[in-house]
């Protein structure tokens, strides 16, 4: 099946920078971008859609999160940290069965798919089901059993989690036309041991996966792991050999010189968080400086029960202002720069570098957004009219590898009532 | 004319406290709300819209901003202050004249009717066009011929300002059903000067009427008052009788404690920026501390050029969440006082008891939610999920003084294509 999207606006990349086309054309041929052009290809295409007033972009990569938190949305509002996750959150989360969590699961499918995500990562349980409700939806999506151990008496096989991602991996990993990975993720160096998480990182470096962990989020975790081990979270899962290939790490509120050393040496790299790490008070990420460093940073807005929700344009905006006001420097973090964390540097975390950009020969990963809207008037400048004034509302289509998922509210892969159906009974049963 | 608004939520207030009623009944007699209950109302209502899954709230109020910039939205992205500011937006800002104006100020109405606000400060030039354009609009507005002033010789007749506002307020205060007032707005300390801004206030004094000015918005500015006349911008202001009535302030970034306390003793309402003051890096305003000191501190877009937009709901998440991440304490502006800074704070800054809550008695400007999006599901706590949650874009009627100006998309006061076609006019001719 060939399409060619017409006369919409097309944010391409060229040579690494974006460049807007107006009124151009894009054309795919199965789940690939074939052309982009600003006259009319000269081959054929099976369908073509008229994209007035359109603006095609790149889909948005979403490299951290905690998909079924949705249920938990709102819930603990305002209150301290060990209140929030440990009275409020981890009661009901404790409640929430394999049920629930496909629930939640598809309900934050349906808000990622409404706000422009075309990709994101998932850190949650029964990824096997993750796999197939992604697969289903036609989203990208990257999963594993997640590593915790608290039990020092465990083995590794006792423990299980490993051996069993290890037979996701065979199973699932490049799945559904390579839309699905399987990552060894591990939740983080507080919520496991480390004999447990070397064999753990030994069986992904097997496979060449990607490694996924929360790094350094509060201050009080990066100084209690220096008290019990003599190094910083970054240190600790370095020596554990989490760096031999290419790892995404989410947070890094509280890394060190050296940390940042260690992240560019073993190409590591940092999903940013902004909307999470200021709601419940984590602290400023120094994004700028890893920037500067040529650290690969991705954006991320982990589960939605610290956000309060899972839309990748208000990261942007929240990543291109906060870091201007905590370092008084209206110049340090470019609308370009928190495009791409937001786009191809996503892709390259997740292991998709045939993603992330609108180019000729990469995959067919695009948003539209309606320009009809009185706040992205007047459009001087695109890209900062992305990541400044658009909004996840304007998101009018969704596209994964070619195939539309959302288009003018509507879902076409996703049953939005039986999913709302779902959810109400796993709510009811949740907060009776 | 009398309506029911009926199975709707009603994010009612009782006794200053947000409470949620569920598929309940509002009924509006002309410009007033006339009931709010659980039960259908005994007397007859001429009309009845049924709103199931809908929310009401009150309407949101934008206590600072520049209305017409929204023609310089996006302009000079990324630059530092001084050349976005004297090399990019002051140069065309010249070049735009009264129809300009118009023009940028149909737009911003356009942006914060569909956004949800319903009442706004602006301080920009020709504000009696302006009042026309926002009583024909049908919003509430608070407008000024602002003081500037950097000839010392010039005599306050000479200037003119003050005796032409004089003359605007005699025309136009309380004009459109009381829905115009006009303030007495003064730039800022650093582009006037002392005896003629005393003049200013002292006529504003003589009609009771609000002063709104900048205050302590960059670090440099806040210094160079200090060194200049030895006081900071609020003592400065105190001392030239500004705040012997209750007056609107906006930024306050720099402000210092013996500030906050001429604050608090003077009743002066500080406007919140968070979207401006960390875009264009002026730093985190006091907030916590004057909240705890009881000053009033309202919420404002500041000029879509430095924001990039003109929605409340993005000023209210922005404002709850970073300061829990400067303060590293997630419980320091719960979500109900950002809630309250965002409509009743602000209608009293600007002069409105009567409105910025729904309770009988109270002006019927009215928002509604459409409940029925991914991303505001679950609602365990209306409150926060307004705040964290929802988004401008949610919002499907907007309402003020019981006449409904936006509904699902359509503007019912002001023509869309028109003002889209003056825009494009004026854009034209600016940016060739």
């Amino acid at each position: 099946m060939s399409i060619l999207l017409s006369h919409a606006d097309i944010l391409t990349s060229v040579d690494g920078r974006f460049k807007t086309l107006k009124d151009a054309y894009l054309g795919i041929e199965g789940n690939t971008i074939v052309y982009i052009g600003k006259d009319r290809p000269k081959t054929p295409f099976q369908k073509e859609k008229m994209m007035q007033g359109k603006l095609l972009m790149p889909g948005l990569v979403n490299a951290h999160g905690h998909s079924a938190m949705t249920l938990l949305r709102g819930l603990g509002s305002d209150l301290n940290l060990q209140e929030w996750l440990f009275d409020t959150m981890m009661p009901i989360e404790d409640r929430m069965d394999r049920e629930d969590i496909e629930a939640g699961r598809s309900l934050a499918m349906l808000e990622m798919i409404a706000s422009g995500t075309t990709m994101f990562s998932d850190m949650y349980m029964y990824p096997e089901d993750a796999v197939k409700l992604c697969g289903q939806a036609g989203l990208k999506g990257n999963f594993s059993r997640v590593m915790q151990c608290f039990d020092p008496k465990e083995t590794y096989e006792e423990n299980g989690r490993g051996p069993l991602n290890n037979s996701y991996f065979e199973v699932y990993n490049d799945s559904y036309d390579g839309r699905i990975k399987i990552d060894y993720m591990i939740h983080a160096e507080y919520t496991t041991l480390p004999e447990i998480t070397r064999s753990y990182i030994a069986d992904a470096n097997k496979r060449n996966a990607l490694i996924h962990t929360h790094i350094s989020e509060t201050k009080k975790e990066h100084e209690e792991c220096k008290e019990k081990y003599g190094k910083t979270p970054i240190e600790w899962f370095n020596d554990l050999g989490a760096f031999e290939h290419p790892a995404y790490v989410a947070h890094c509120v509280w890394v060190e010189d050296g940390d940042l050393e260690i992240m560019k040496e073993k190409n590591v790299t940092c999903v940013h968080n902004p909307s999470s790490n200021m709601k419940i008070g984590s602290g400023f990420a120094p994004i700028v400086k890893m920037l500067e460093m040529g650290i690969n940073v991705a954006l991320g807005t982990d589960g939605a029960a610290s956000n309060n929700n899972l839309n990748m344009f208000e990261e942007m905006h929240l990543a291109s202002v906060i870091h201007n006001g905590y370092t008084l420097d209206p110049t340090v973090l470019p609308a370009d720069t928190v495009l791409k964390m937001a786009t191809v540097n996503g892709a390259r975390a997740l292991g998709r570098p045939d993603t992330g950009s609108l180019e000729v020969g990469k995959k067919a990963d695009i948003i539209a957004l309606d320009m009809d809207k009185p706040h992205l008037i007047p459009n001087i400048d695109t890209v900062p009219l992305i990541v400044y004034s658009a909004q996840g509302a304007d998101v009018c289509m969704t596209m994964v590898d070619g195939k539309i998922l959302y288009e003018d509210g509507e879902f076409l892969t996703l049953d939005k009532k039986e999913i709302y159906a779902k959810v109400e009974r796993s709510l009811r049963k949740l907060y009776q």
